[in-house]
């Protein structure tokens, strides 16, 4: 296979460093997690986004989060059509193999996926609309929210509300599957919303109406 | 929307902690990644697994890699057929939008989406080959690698074979998208995958027929 | 000394995290507590079991507790025998040099010491029996209390009550203590029985005959 | 039984609170944990002092460190002579039934404790040298920590250099107990010292020599 390539070299220096450190600090726990398997309190739905890192913001450490990392943090409506979907079968087994307590859905400012829909609804994107555009097809899941903030003049006012719909969307998404909405009904799980602010470090959380900072 | 809830204030307050010290020590650059974007060089497709931290294990920091995590790292097969499709759209974007150097898949031990495949390649988990399994759903895109590893006898051996099919597999179905294959031909883009051994913090490289120490 | 180990960065990143936020907003009151000591109100002795947070369910701050912790929550008799004794110095402390006005002693469900008490005395533990057995010969202190509960048929019943005997054991062994009694006797000192259900969150106080929900 | 007496109002009332929010908000977790059991990452060894948190400064919540507290955060040399020792049976707990990962000994400034100590050792407490004194007896498991400062000048410094003598004396005496010992070389456990300074906020690390602010 011509393709693979043998890693960047710092890359493997860095991976030195990790082992002779941290790894060798906290082994008998890093053994431990192997042996007897995960048990995350909490599942975080996040961007790809290279500027978003849910475990520096809560300071967590290997074991604590079960991390979905999708484009916009989408979750999309409950489809069980036999075909692939990789952030449903990533919540299916986080609450229904898993049993975690939390599902925490953070969204972001300065989102190029949330960036591309606002393009593609205003029609300033016409190749997000072929049917062959994967991320035109996967941000199709924002477009109703969408609807509901395209009436906000100001665009970058009305881009951030549409990230923050990029967060409800997937928190009502969520709710459209069985196990998700049992769990919660059960109180054995609990849904939280946020956003997180790049530039200034913010986070705010959905409170069921609006978002506010915490 | 009764379903949300506050934040756990213990995440709360370490959200204040890093805000103070991690944010505020560095706020000029991550002032500078919101304003004027994200430029990774690479991205990583790994596990959702809370056990699993490539931003550790490379040292690395906001804006560096961007990474898409899912059940077991996989990459489906290109299939432009208009559905929603997560993990395409995150290569998509990352290849054709952010022209990112390199895509690392990075596979691991233990892992529980892996073993779930195995266990229905083998007829004993009945449920994940019901239609509604997203999970089982999921992991019909490793089933070809099982028919690659059912002859070896050592269960354990086996499985870990799987684990790293899973990465060769995803490196495959790579290859398959026009843009990633183009990319690559041009010299634009490398594939690497890795295998990371979570209890002995080991790392291993595909060299295009095996795995290797690093 | 080759066995110490640096601390794992997280919590080095929490602590930076910890000192920047509630430290400096409430640095003139630590100052306080450092130049002039601490008063304490009271004193809990409690399990320490990771799941038992007195000073969580208590909303309590820096200052106001003065807490020993150990395997069931257990004060031992009087017993001036010149050997070393920490509950005893504990409560000596607390009692003689800080005057606190209240002794809680809290209790909690599903105790993993107070389980092993049951094993050992119906005879499943004999390892406990072991005179090597720290666990087991700390446990000891609770064996009068299983004569006690040894005929309730229902398992779990059982359990809890002896859970509940280890927190009035502990109340009767602190009145054995000549200090505690003259410090009760002289309206000085009042003792709390507490009972914890972890699970459901719940709180029941002893009233001197039974334990009752608060 | 007499001297029982209800909970004061205040601490029902906190209670409450905490029940209708923090409890309320976790409950699934705390179900969770009290279903399957706690899986502690590490065993602290603290004092008793009111003013010393560590789930405060490690912003910890419920499942995370077993917490041992006693006075002076000591731990008694290895004597399995069948008698109650308290912090020895919460040892032998958690290396042995919890398997912690990293037992960390957390002394602090102003220990009442260890001036209780350097005041019996230079012949200001004849009280302490009795053999009914808790307290004195006690901290006799510092004496020799005394030995190694006496000759220290300035009297704050040398009540210092005693408080960090006993976070290594514990360590010392830690490794005296076998299943500690075999852990540790066995690379299943690490042991870590520290400081905190509670006025300032600060906390020391021991490295095998000396103690270095984090």
């Amino acid at each position: 296979m011509p393709f693979t390539k043998p890693l960047p070299s710092y890359l493997v220096q860095r991976y030195h460093g990790w082992k002779a450190t941290t790894y060798d600090e906290n082994k008998s726990w890093y053994r431990r997690l192997a042996d007897e398997g995960q048990r995350p309190r909490a599942m975080v739905i996040s961007c790809c986004d290279s500027r978003v890192h849910v475990t520096a913001i809560f300071g967590a450490d290997q074991g604590e989060f079960f991390i979905h990392r999708n484009i916009a943090n989408l979750v999309p409506p409950y489809e069980p059509d036999g075909d692939h979907h990789g952030t449903s079968a990533a919540v299916e087994y986080a609450v229904t193999a898993l049993k975690v307590a939390h599902i925490v859905v953070l969204g972001h400012s300065n989102c190029g996926g949330v960036q591309g829909c606002m393009d593609m609804c205003t029609g300033h994107a016409p190749q997000l609309e072929e049917k062959t555009s994967f991320v035109g097809r996967w941000m199709d899941i924002l477009r109703p929210g969408y609807e509901m903030v395209k009436d906000i003049e100001d665009p970058q006012e009305r881009v951030r509300a549409l990230e923050k719909r990029s967060v409800v969307t997937s928190m009502e998404n969520l709710m459209s599957f069985p196990f998700v909405k049992d769990a919660v009904d059960a109180g054995e799980l609990t849904l939280h919303g946020l956003w997180n602010d790049i530039g200034e470090g913010g986070l705010e959380q959905f409170d069921g109406t609006e978002f506010v900072a915490i």
